[in-house]
């Protein structure tokens, strides 16, 4: 037999796996212009899916991506979460009611249901106009990474080398791509292939508690928190129902391991319980309130769940982890596609930065051990939760049941709206000067605020000011202009920002900048005259904002005191993906030189 | 020579010339499912626009429509205003900045500035999927509408007979069609053909000032209020700057008659005059501000205007004029496009609901009382306006001038935003039981207010709630149903308007309802429970609203004190166009019946 034509072929980036994480990957490096493949074993996209919650923080990133008006037209919006618990008459009563997402300064203060393949839409109708499509019938049959360290070190060598086989080629086709990548980024789901590859391990056990979830069109019922989320511990077991687009709801029951086991394997057996049972266990659990199906069952499962994390999240920054193929969780507590979409937000503006050569390889290292340190806390909070969830609760009969008390104060800590993610310092985090913006904490996203904008008092969400953009957003919070004194100290920081040395120019190309000045004076919108300010801090009428009230006095002008910046002002570094970098006093702007430093690399051109 | 074939068609509402009022007419009617044709002597759809103001109520208007959201994503929004008068020194001076829009309950408390050609493909956007599309190149060439009085009485008659005739039709091809329509609207603009077929007349006089209008990007300028409306009273001639979307500006100039009318005709020449001049007259009005052109003039004009109001806007209920053809006026008060949007908006749920049988054709005479009246209204505040703003300033060698304090407090009274329209009692407009819901007034819109949905507490615009769908709404304000007084009332209520006799059962047909009944309880999202509800008033889950604040506490729960309803509640009726059409206390709802009766025809299959 003659050998089949094998073609070769260079991408900067091949992305194994089309899932939430792999297909946020493939979009945020496509919109940074990045040489980007993402192949998925799938012949078709996913019509169906399983995953189906976003969490605030999520939102909050879509958006900065332009994608969370569709997310938010399609979904539902979950604001109430409701507990349940035993009553003394027998079956259940609600104890509490209570706002769904309890983290204070959420843009988006709720939660949103929304399928995985709905979701998954999304991003493939953002990239495809970008020139990125998924290659699908497609799978890795081997990879190998180069050994060789000067290829490694060299950012612009492909030293990583991948076999594709397409599945959907007849016999005489070429079915075989031999693949030279500079990078591989993995989000093959929890049997993560190219894990496995890179003999990478996952840490952690699994669970004993199994799960059956049924989704339906919302049931007659007289159950009040059918369109809520309710969190249900009955004598019978618990149970989760949460409330969902279109419609529809969502039931998660707790099953009992000998009901769903096979008692050989002790493997979860599907043949041993349908949706009818998994449903007729809820409503056992749910007595007095009815829960009337009035649809055939629109998807069903039943699980068990590892509660893992991966021993490493990169080989030699060359070959990246992300999503399930990383960590396990339960789904309960909401996380998987969050954590998912928030590893590939994370991933993608570091190695977009060194392909396009703007920063060091060593600035990608922070993935694993910003990430990482995220998928440990997780893990901790999912274990915890599920006891609490999955445990009997607190009767007369059963002293060491959980105490409805103590599993509503946890749901309160609110792990789970994402806004409370900190990345630790390391070349991408710099606490310095951190009492000079209080509310702006180096490692945590840029809280959401209303500005209004000098030249026309056109109120602006700050976070929409900070699109990922793949530019370093500098914050220029001036004080008030019309102090003697403050201006002094704004105009010595513009003559110092300008020298030669600083950041500014150092990493300036002559074609663009990697940065955007972003202007926040304090004034009223009544006498404000932006054309007062120097130059560089109106690059554009529409860069300056005013921390003032909107002209119908409904909201803003207290910007300076929420970020806890004084009268001194302050420049604030942001990075690509919305969180703070480091902050400086505007009289040592240079403290931002030894932030950019760490990482940057100077333009070869400058 | 053979005489050429004449097509003859039938349709119920024959619309004259896409111009905005037309192309909202047509639309307003596909969405309607009314059999409705739109042609225009155009051979192409406009691609730079004349008009470009929207006000804060055409908003709301187009939003019933869904269209709002992409008007606000392709416009610029005028939060705020600037008076420049002489100052001491020469040149001008900012005496005063504020609000553009002063009307506090305005949902968008600002003017949009988006030029008619994007506005129109709104339009027809929405309506191409409808089945709806302009025939353009067409004129009519004749129109009849029959003498007979029952053919004229009957609503299912076609008495209008209109030539329609192809322009861009090959010889030997048919070229003209006969059209018999149940209704014909001629927004022909303001030298209407079809007013002039139906021999109405224009009542008022030519201005005698002369304006010229240049477009252009932001140029360069020390001008603070470049991306504001600024209104100029100088020493040289008024001006008036307006911000535009895609970083343009649109400058209106006062021109000196000898410099533009043709001495002998004293008509306005533009040969005399061209953009260069206009910008030229305004910058020395601006002084001591610099204007700097950076781009071509992307359009300009030089226009006087005549203040005129049609004698009738309708002959036989059967011919209609609306828009231009019925109404001409000042562009500087912004309101152009906003009458015929509005004129077009209450015309076709008229239309639509006679068309379908479920009014009389009374109704339709209610066009031309709520519509001229308003033309009339705006007619005398535009004269005002004029006349304000075109007068020299008052100075101390001018005594006479326009004080800045009077144009001010003009510019306050706010007739502008079309918020204040109030249409006057009428078949359609109760105003018994006022006292019942003091801010819900007979005649006015539906002020914007944010009520929690009670089955998941996600927050919902009222607004949102009233779309433009042509079913009267049902606002049911049910009081505190947790107080068993108030409960036996809402109760009985149900069982009254249940009863045969009352409108609900009346006006129903088999297959659908003409009401949407849409529930606003008193209630705490903490403790609520919708099912406690009589089944009336909860048609859905999705249809009940309780007054409290959102999950974060950030706004609502006043909705009840807000609207001036009381603990003992009330039932609102609002008509299709999100006006309110008659009140009704809870004990009471049979004055409902008499609202409807004067208007309302029983169904043939009750």
């Amino acid at each position: 037999m003659p050998v089949p034509f094998v073609r070769h072929s260079e991408v900067d980036v091949l992305i194994i796996g089309a899932g939430p994480a792999g297909l946020m990957c493939a979009n945020a490096l496509a919109n940074a212009k990045v040489n980007v493949r993402i192949v998925d074993k799938r012949a078709f996209k996913l019509t169906t899916g399983e995953g189906d919650g976003l969490s605030p923080r999520t939102v909050e990133v879509l958006q900065s991506y332009g994608l969370a008006e569709r997310v938010l037209k399609e979904a539902c919006q979950v604001h109430l979460a409701a507990f349940y618990n035993p009553s003394s008459t027998g079956g259940i009563e609600l104890t509490n009611r209570t706002s769904n997402v309890t983290a204070p300064s959420a843009r988006y203060p709720f939660e949103v249901a929304l399928h995985q393949a709905a979701i998954q839409d999304i991003f493939i109708d953002s990239m495809t106009p970008l020139g990125v499509e998924v290659q699908r019938s497609t799978i890795p049959t081997s990879m190998e990474l180069s050994k060789d360290d000067n290829e490694l070190a060299d950012p612009t060598s492909y030293p990583v080398r991948v076999v594709l086989q397409r599945l959907d080629k007849s016999e005489g086709e070429p079915q075989e791509e031999i693949v030279h990548a500079k990078f591989v980024v993995g989000c093959d789901g929890a049997h993560s292939w190219v894990r496995k590859q890179v003999d990478i391990t996952m840490d952690g056990e699994q669970s004993d508690s199994i799960w059956g979830v049924v989704d339906m069109v919302t049931p007659d019922t007289d159950f009040p928190d059918v369109r809520n989320k309710a969190l249900v511990h009955s004598n019978h077991g618990s149970v989760l129902l949460v409330s969902r687009e279109q419609d529809r709801i969502r039931v998660y029951v707790q099953l009992e391991d000998k009901d769903v086991t096979d008692p050989v394997t002790g493997r979860v057996d599907k043949e041993k319980m349908g949706p009818e049972q998994i449903l007729e266990t809820a409503q056992k659990s749910l007595v007095p309130y009815k829960l009337i199906r009035k649809s055939e069952f629109l998807w069903w499962t039943i699980y068990s769940v590892g509660q893992r994390v991966a021993s490493n999240f990169s080989i030699n920054n060359r070959v990246f982890i992300t999503g399930d193929a990383c960590h396990t969780h339960s789904p309960k507590a909401g996380q998987g596609m969050n954590a998912s979409i928030n590893d590939s937000h994370n991933l993608a503006w570091k190695i977009a930065l060194v392909v396009r050569g703007w920063a060091d390889m060593s600035l990608l290292s922070t993935y694993e051990s910003e990430r990482r340190k995220f998928a440990l806390d997780l893990i901790a909070f999912d274990k915890m939760w599920s006891t609490l969830f999955c445990g009997k609760p607190l009767t007369e009969q059963n002293n060491d049941g959980v105490s409805p008390d103590h599993f509503f104060k946890t749901f309160q800590t609110d792990f789970t709206s994402g806004i409370g993610i900190h990345y630790q310092p390391s070349v991408a985090v710099n606490d310095r000067n951190q009492e000079l913006a209080s509310g702006l904490v180096p490692g945590k996203r840029v809280p959401p605020y209303k500005f209004m904008r000098a030249a026309d008092a056109w109120p602006f969400e700050l976070q929409d000011l900070l699109p990922s953009d793949f530019l370093f957003k500098l914050l220029v919070f001036t004080g008030d202009f019309s102090d003697p004194l403050q201006q002094a100290r704004v105009e010595s920081m513009v003559t110092d920002i300008q020298k030669p040395e600083s950041f500014l120019n150092r990493y300036a190309t002559h074609e663009n900048s990697r940065f955007d000045i972003i202007t926040i004076s304090k004034g009223r919108k009544e006498t404000f005259n932006l054309f007062q300010l120097p130059t560089l801090l109106r690059s554009h009428w529409s860069k300056v904002f005013i921390d003032d009230t909107d002209p119908t006095g409904s909201f803003g002008g207290e910007g300076y005191s929420y970020y806890g910046v004084g009268p001194e002002g302050a420049v604030v570094a942001v990075r690509p993906d919305g969180y703070v970098g480091a902050i400086a006093p505007l009289d040592r702007v240079g403290d931002l030189d030894a932030y950019f430093a760490s990482f940057m690399k100077i333009p070869a051109d400058a």
